[in-house]
């Protein structure tokens, strides 16, 4: 998609340098930074300069790349096994990691004991986790835009736009495609506390795309959508489950529970990538709980345009943090997947998954 | 209830003077602040120095009676009429505010064309408003600690707390007085976006008074009641129509869909001057949007301890705020009042209401 007129992607590789779009700035400033190596690489994820499913998957699998690279040829699998746990420990919800890393693994092992070739296959591994990602992400937005009716008003939570992606993104995509094939839509945005994701880049991304939409605070949209406000809900995911159970970030669950109550559609949009056959229900994803900070304080930008954050709870006040919600799959209206739009239980996602 | 050991209401009047808690400022600073005539109260009342149900009820009825001492002998009660509108108007929502406006007016009347028994007569009838208020809140509280368990842990909403009433609070009252008896308790307090008087009020307060709490951001709650990790919500309410349809700070209804999925109760607790029989149901009571601003920036303390916003969305992006939202009479499991629990429905309702 395009910054100003300019074709970006969220992440991309240049010699060994792994380039990102530094998320937390924006939407107040849009800078590129490099990882020079795997451990960089890893850092970014847990500290969300890149954040969302496909471009961690993507992120994961260029630092997997480095790690190749990286690895000295006296201890190469001693290296990259050690790099493997490093980056899979970022952000314990996150499939599409796994899978990236994954990948990457797998085609290093492909090369035997010739580790030249190793490092090229792991680096071309990493490129086609990216560009895989990009195209099951314009694909999904092909899909869903067909359930987009011409004056939708559409729910979203958190980012699962491009660059919560590699491109065009997922729940975003059928968006895009919407809107540039000429329907009029407009999105509610979550601001999706406590990170501020929805108000900060799935804002951003619709404002730079010229879709028309509106910022709410979180504890709104059970309203809108009980006020017939609505039309429908699309959500990314972070992991699905082999019954259809959707993990995504801390506040899916209750629009679903609202949209049920409506009777509108909840629509989860998602590569298979993100779908992990190897757990059976929601019950089993592990929920990342992250820093208690996130909540105790905002940061924004001061009216001084400097970067900073506020304290909004008593200081000996302690707050809790999980990052991550199961929706159940009896709430998902469907899951629309670069295979098509597919009903949310096991026989229809383990049909589609891709290990 | 106490600030730092020394007993407080939310507010009082001395001589002509309406003396407030300055509630945006807390919890970082404890402020009494003193509006001179009923027009800095009515302003007090829409900037939200002071805010929630009871104390805007007593407010009101407060500012009624300065409006009633300011007003000349000759244009008596065009002049009082005309500031009945003026604080009428500054908060749509809020059913106290009415009705302790109505119960000074009604002291006024009584008294006839004698305007020194109305001036003293409006005094005492505000005076009584906000008596009766923190006497019902106690009440609320011993009928509402019967239903606490030792070792709850109790999910709430915003800030129904003391410093939404003159004292005690409505849905904190039940919470302060299991505490006080001995059971253990613990808070999950929702921060409550866009104004965070969750994370700022009641997390204070529950501190004050050495309550076990967590602030969690709003999206969490669904998430953690689905999780078994709540036996029970308790919230507050701006209004009751006379069918039990309760409107409530925008985003309780989602706590009301989670936790009847949940199968845990979730109850109101309010004063029976919350009732409005006038009002048939819920989709009749008007919601107050507030502006934009208030979603688009954050209100804290920074790490140089100056008060002060951050942006947090892009500045081309609009936002959308409503203060309120209706939780419909199925799911609220009992309304809390000061003549007992009572259940959410027209006949219950209608019982105990006031007017």
């Amino acid at each position: 998609m395009k910054v100003e007129g300019k074709p970006f992607r969220t992440v991309w590789m240049e010699g060994q340098g792994v380039h990102l779009i530094n998320q937390p700035l924006l939407p107040h400033r849009f800078e590129i930074v490099v990882m020079p190596t795997h451990r960089e690489t890893a850092e970014a994820i847990t500290t969300m300069i890149v954040r969302g499913a496909g471009a961690i998957g993507a992120t994961g699998a260029f630092g997997m790349a480095q790690a190749v690279l990286e690895a000295p040829d006296s201890n190469f699998h001693g290296y990259i096994a050690e790099a493997a746990n490093t980056l899979r420990n970022t952000r314990p919800t996150a499939q599409n990691l796994f899978y990236g890393i994954r990948r990457v693994l797998e085609a290093v092992e492909r090369e035997g004991e010739d580790l030249g070739n190793a490092r090229a296959a792991a680096r071309a591994a990493a490129q086609e986790v990216a560009d895989d990602d990009a195209r099951c992400c314009e694909t999904i937005g092909s899909h869903g835009a067909k359930l987009i009716e011409d004056g939708y008003r559409i729910s979203t939570h958190c980012n699962a736009g491009w660059l919560a992606f590699v491109d065009w993104g997922s729940a975003l995509s059928p968006v895009y495609q919407a809107h540039r094939g000429g329907k009029r839509v407009k999105v509610w945005v979550d601001e999706t506390r406590p990170r501020v994701q929805g108000g900060r880049l799935t804002a951003w991304e619709l404002g730079q795309e010229g879709v028309e939409h509106e910022v709410v605070a979180d504890n709104a949209t059970g309203h809108l959508i009980r006020n017939g406000q609505v039309e429908m809900v699309i959500v990314g995911s972070d992991r699905i489950a082999a019954n259809g159970d959707v993990a995504n970030k801390i506040g899916t669950y209750t629009s679903a529970l609202a949209a049920r109550a409506a009777g509108i559609p909840f629509y989860v949009a998602a590569p298979t990538t993100t779908i992990d056959p190897e757990c059976a229900s929601g019950s089993l994803i592990p929920i990342e709980c992250r820093h208690e900070d996130e909540v105790r304080f905002v940061w924004g930008w001061s009216d001084e345009g400097e970067f900073i954050r506020v304290r909004v709870t008593p200081a000996s006040s302690r707050a809790h943090n999980p990052a991550f919600d199961v929706t159940p799959a009896e709430l998902v209206s469907g899951i629309i997947t670069e295979k098509g739009l597919i009903e949310a239980n096991e026989t229809a996602v383990r049909a589609v998954a891709r290990y």
